[in-house]
C-alpha cells in the first residue's frame, strides 16, 4: 500500500469488473468454446453507421469538436434532452436543469457530493450498484443498505425507519442493476414522498431507461412543479447509442444544485468530451426509430433469458430486466470461487452476488449477475446449455 | 443553496472560469474592436489536420473507438508515455506506472484523493491553480499557502517550516500556471528532497512542459530509481495536440498508488474517452516537430508579451512563460473590478490575481493573469494598444 494513503481508500474495494478481467488471464478459450462473458453492461457492438459518420465528419469539420466547452455541457444538447424527457415524463424540465457528464458513474459522483460527506449516511437497496458503493466508501459517507423484498424490490418502510439526522438522500436503480428490476411508479413515489418529508434528495439513476418492458413514464417524479426540490435524475447516453467509449451521461436537478455540481465538473471534468456530446445529440435527433429496435432485441433477449434459466435444474432467477439477470446458483461453493471455477471449466464471466452486498451479508455467495444483454439469443442458448453440462465437484 | 448541501461545498468557490464568461454577457463588442480573450489557457484553432483525419478514421473504422476501455487507459497509449518520458527525463518509467485519466484536471483529482482527507492539510504555493484549491476545499483537505518569492519561485524552506503532523503532500505546477515560472530543476529537486525526507508525496503539475523555455529535461527526479516512492507526475495532452475538447491527461506514479488511483477512476469515469487516447498516441507518434513548430511559436508570443508589458505605464511583469504572464496593473480600483471594466471598456477579458489565493491576500487585488498564448503576436500588439488607451477613470 503506498505511504502517505487516505484511509477512506484502505476502506473499499478494487474495481469489480477490473478484478473479473484478471480471472481471464492464463486462461485458454478453445475455439470451438470461444469465452461467454455476461461480466459488463456494455454494448459489443459499434454505434450504427450513420452516428459513426456524423462523429468523424465533426471531427474533420466542426473546430468545436476539439476545444473546451461549457462545464455543465453543450446547450443545444442540453436543451434537446430538457425537452424529450419534459414529453416522455410529463414534466417541465429546462435545459438551465440538465448537467452533461463524462459518463453517468461522474454524474452519480458529482451529484452525491454536493449532498454528502463524511459522517454522513446514504440509503442504498441491495444488491446495489458496485460503483455507487465505491464513491461512497471513498467520500468517507456511511452507506445504509436496504434489504430487498419481492421482487428484489425495496421497501419505503424500511428506509423510513432507518432515516436518521445524518441521512442526505436515498438512491435508486430503476431499471436496476444488478437485479433487473423495473421499480413501479408508485414505489418510487412513495421513495419520493419520504425524501420530500425528510427534506432529504432522492437520486434516481434510470441508465437503462430506455430498455424498460413498460410503455409511458416509468414515474411521475416530473409531473410536480416542485420535483427539483428533492430529485434528482441520472442517465447515460451509452447504452442507447452504444456509446460507452465516449463517456456522455446525464444530471436532471434544480438549477441551485447544479451551480454546486459545477463546481465538482470544473474540477474533475473541466467539461465533457465535445464528441461524445455530438454523438449523443446526433443520436437523440436521429435514432429514436433504431433505438426502439434495439429495445425490442433486448426485451427478445430478455425472453430468452428467464425462459433459458427456467430450464436450469437448481438455477432460479430472483429478477430479469433491462441488461441483467439475478440469480442464484446451485454450487456448493460460495460465488466468488464458483465463477471462477466457470471461467476455466465453462469458459463464462460472470460476476458473483457478494459484488453487490455487504461484505457480511451471506446471501450473496449464492448469488451471480448475468449481464445478458451483452449476447445475443444465440450466444444466451449456449450459455444456457454451458451452465447446464457444467457438472460441479 | 440546495437542501441538503455538502457544508465543504459552500466553503469553495464557484468556477472562476465560468464566472469570467458571465461578465461577457449583454457586452457588445464591436466588430471594429471584437473581444481580446486571454482569460483560459485553450488553444483556440482546432488539431493539425492529419490529426482530426486520424480520428475521423478511428471513428468510422475502428469499432473499439466507441467501446469501454481498461480504467487506466489504453495500453499503447501508456507504453508510449513511458517510452518517451523515460527518455526525456533520464529515468526508468514503466507502462504499468502511468494512467491516462478524462484530463489533467482529473488526474490531480484522483491523485490528490488517494493522498489526503478531511482534516489533512496540502501544500501550494501562490499564486495557485484555483482548480487545485477549489478540489481541496470541496475534499475538505486544508490548503496551507507558501508566499511566491523572487520570480514567482516558492521556497522549500517555508514549506518544511510548514510542514506537520497532518500534510500529505506539496504541490508545484512547472512552468507555472499561473505564474509562467519554470521552476529550476534544484529547486524541484529540493522539494522532493523536503517530500521524501517528510514521507509525504510530491506533485508536480507539467501540463505545459512542451512549451518549457529549456532543453532538456525540466528535473532529474525519474532518474532517482526510488521515484514512485514520493513522486507523482502530472501531464496533459491538451495543449500540445490542441486536444482541449477531447480530455486526456496523464498521471505517472507508482504501481500501488496507481491501484488507489484505479478505485477512484473507476468511479468517476469507468475509463478515459476512447477516440481522445487514440489521438494522443496519434500525437505522441506523428507529432513531435510539428509541436517543436508550435513550442517556437509560444516562446515568439511570450517573447512579443515581455516586450509588450514593458512598454505599458505602472504594469509590470511578475512572470511570463509558458502560456501566461502575471502582472501588477496600475488601475486605483481592486483587480476583480478592473477586470470586469476593462472587459466593458477595453474589450480585454483577463483573470484578476484575487482568484489564484487566499481571500485574505491582499496582493491579488493589484494583480492580473494574461493567458497570452491565446491570441497571436498581433493580437499581444493589439491588447498592449487597448490597454495603454484605456484612461481608468
Amino acid at each position: 500500500m503506498p505511504h502517505p494513503l487516505n484511509p477512506a481508500f484502505a476502506r473499499t474495494f478494487a474495481p469489480p469488473v477490473m478484478e473479473a478481467r484478471r480471472w481471464l488471464e492464463g486462461v485458454v478459450f478453445p475455439s470451438d468454446r470461444p469465452l461467454i462473458n455476461v461480466s459488463q453492461a456494455a454494448p459489443v457492438d459499434p454505434p450504427p453507421e450513420a452516428l459513426r459518420q456524423a462523429i468523424a465528419e465533426a471531427a474533420l469539420n466542426d473546430p468545436q469538436a476539439h476545444l473546451y466547452g461549457p462545464v455543465l455541457g453543450m446547450p443545444e444538447l442540453r436543451a434537446e434532452l430538457a425537452r424529450q424527457w419534459s414529453l416522455a415524463y410529463g414534466g417541465t424540465i429546462g435545459a438551465a436543469q440538465v448537467a452533461i457528464t463524462q459518463g453517468c458513474n461522474q454524474a452519480f459522483c458529482a451529484a452525491l457530493a454536493t449532498l454528502a460527506g463524511p459522517g454522513d449516511e446514504v440509503i442504498l437497496p441491495t444488491p446495489w450498484y458496485f460503483n455507487h458503493k465505491m464513491w461512497l466508501d471513498m467520500a468517507g459517507v456511511t452507506t445504509v443498505p436496504l434489504a430487498p423484498g419481492a421482487g428484489l424490490l425495496p421497501d419505503p418502510e424500511e428506509a423510513a425507519a432507518k432515516i436518521t439526522g445524518r441521512t442526505r438522500a436515498i438512491v435508486l436503480v430503476s431499471p436496476n442493476n444488478p437485479g433487473g428490476a423495473e421499480y413501479p411508479a408508485e414505489l418510487i413515489r412513495a421513495f419520493a414522498e419520504l425524501a420530500r418529508h425528510h427534506r432529504i434528495a432522492l437520486i434516481v439513476d434510470e441508465t437503462y431507461r430506455d430498455f424498460d418492458s413498460r410503455t409511458g413514464a416509468p414515474h411521475d417524479l416530473f409531473a410536480d412543479p416542485d420535483w427539483a426540490r428533492y430529485f434528482i435524475h441520472l442517465y447515460s447516453f451509452s447504452k442507447a447509442y452504444r456509446l460507452t467509449g465516449h463517456r456522455v451521461g446525464a444530471i436532471v436537478a434544480g438549477e441551485d444544485r447544479l451551480a454546486e455540481i459545477e463546481k465538482f465538473l470544473d474540477t474533475v471534468a473541466i467539461c465533457p468530451g465535445q464528441l461524445g456530446q455530438i454523438a449523443a445529440l446526433w443520436g437523440m435527433l436521429h435514432l429514436s426509430q433504431w433505438v426502439a429496435g434495439e429495445r425490442a432485441e433486448i426485451l427478445a433477449r430478455r425472453a430468452a433469458m428467464e425462459q433459458a434459466v427456467g430450464t436450469l435444474e437448481g438455477w432460479d432467477l430472483l429478477g430479469c430486466g433491462a441488461y441483467f439477470a439475478y440469480v442464484t446458483h446451485p454450487d456448493p461453493r460460495p460465488a466468488p470461487e464458483f465463477a471462477r471455477a466457470l471461467v476455466r471449466e465453462a469458459g463464462v464471466l460472470m460476476l458473483p452476488g457478494t459484488m453487490f452486498m455487504p461484505t457480511d451479508a451471506e446471501a450473496g455467495a449464492r448469488q451471480m449477475r448475468i449481464a445478458f444483454a451483452n449476447v445475443d439469443t444465440a450466444g444466451i442458448a449456449a450459455l444456457r446449455d454451458r451452465l447446464a453440462a457444467y457438472a460441479h465437484p
